[in-house]
């Protein structure tokens, strides 16, 4: 049996299953400082014989296996769990292979293994919710150089009529800055949820997802693209993002029918979970 | 023996020597038409005894095995060589495997087998001079998805004080409109090689680059970035480049100090070439 954790800002979900993603229990658990919440975790996962766990979490983290700080938290804005050992903490508690990689690289493998991109040995999973983040499977692997991808940051060119600011800490006005949830909030004054019928709202947005969609599409060149969070939820989003993306690219690649090839997770919202399952089942086979 | 051809826009490259990059004869012909260049071509290579010939083209080429335009140059604007079917030509003229891919791409194996990126399982070899095109390899192989990276055509910010209005048939002011060779030219009036001494031009240069780099490392996390081509041949860039790439991602990934991180090919003209060779290589033992 294979235990799995997408570890996320508010909330961990943590699962027991297959890698078939079949899940047969699991449980949330609120994201408060790690002592509280690690607690929680184990003691779910000691009602279970695990020959594996696999790990998808929040970061930034670090998934090189050479390094000394190699599954780890490290920069996180969360301060409690800043530089949080958190395969240690795991490999402290069960004597079982540990997998470990990010939230939404487990999301990749998940939907290119069970859900959008079943058979396709190439797929991008974006996230567009709190926070802008990506995962990517290229040619069967889950994507990782120097460390992980860190795909919401990216730059992109402010509407000409757009005049908020931007939210990133980092960088002001990148991708996360003027897209993800709380810049959507600020920008327009109530949370997206209360935006619903203002078109002008998901215009912008798909403007935006779009360009950074073209980036990805032109480095990567990703078999299906799969967008999923909270904000795409919003479903009006995709044709903005169908309509921009095309007169952006103007016709440069060649791509399948974008309705087809830019599409909701397979897997809804268990994606994550689902792909923190294979992350163990990888784990246990390379062990 | 392994016989290689870096087939550009304005001249073939052929070599025949061995995969670790030595080289015994090599030629230069002129592109002009199918016709003409390769029977050159063939004529050169007709001279040896072939294992294998490594193709690394213009593009953009089809690169998908299971295309049935695979071993193509597809939509070039090089109207000669648009559907040209290069690897069914060196079939009909030589009965041994035929690797293909893109110049970049090939440029990326050499520079990650043999040169700058040595030892390294992942880089990133972009090439800024007529046009702005770049390969990758990521966990020990060449990039590749739905189709080959296009990277040259992101988009980037203007900057605001550049009224330039770009070159890019297709994008206008993408980074290849904005920074390759001829957008240099249009822009200020002359050819690069006659500004060597204006810092504004470099400067400007280095802020496009930046920001494409930028991307290209919060997309692909590669572990060394290889600059090359004619305008990286005016050395002053590479501080520009440092200075705005350090100011734009404001610490938000550590990278290794830029100066190492960033660099000029090992192999200087020679990454292209020797990466085909290493494609000649590759298709052998796959054969």
């Amino acid at each position: 049996m294979l235990g799995a954790i997408e570890a996320g800002g508010t909330k961990f979900v943590c699962a027991v299953g297959d890698e078939k993603g079949n899940i047969i229990d699991r449980v949330k658990i609120p994201t408060t400082v790690p002592e509280e919440t690690m607690a929680e975790v184990i003691a779910f996962f000691k009602k279970y014989e695990l020959d594996a766990i696999g790990i998808g979490s929040f970061g930034p983290v670090d998934v090189n296996l050479e390094s000394p700080s190699y599954g780890m938290i490290t920069s996180t804005p969360k301060l409690a769990w800043k530089n949080f050992p958190f395969v240690q903490a795991m490999k402290d508690a069960f004597s079982v292979p540990i997998g470990f990689n990010t939230d939404v690289n487990a999301a990749a493998l998940g939907e290119a293994t069970h859900g959008a991109a079943k058979g396709l040995d190439s797929c991008l999973y974006i996230t567009v919710g709190t926070g802008i983040g990506a995962g990517a499977v290229v040619q069967g692997k889950l994507l990782q150089g120097l460390s992980h991808p860190e795909m919401g940051h990216i730059l992109v060119r402010r509407h000409p009529n757009d005049p908020y600011q931007g939210k990133c800490p980092y960088h002001g006005d990148c991708l996360e800055g003027l897209a993800a949830g709380p810049a959507i909030e600020e920008r327009w004054g109530t949370k997206g949820i209360n935006l619903v019928d203002r078109q002008d709202v998901w215009e912008l947005e798909g403007y935006y997802i779009a360009q950074a969609l073209m980036q990805y599409i032109l480095i990567l060149s990703p078999k299906r693209i799969i967008l999923g969070g909270g904000v795409m939820n919003q479903k009006q989003v995709f044709s903005y993002v169908y309509k921009y993306l095309q007169e952006m690219l103007n016709d440069y690649v060649s791509l399948p029918e974008l309705s087809e090839y830019i599409v909701s997770p397979g897997l809804k919202d268990d994606a994550g979970i689902t792909g923190s399952l294979l992350l163990a089942h990888q784990a246990l086979t390379e062990a």
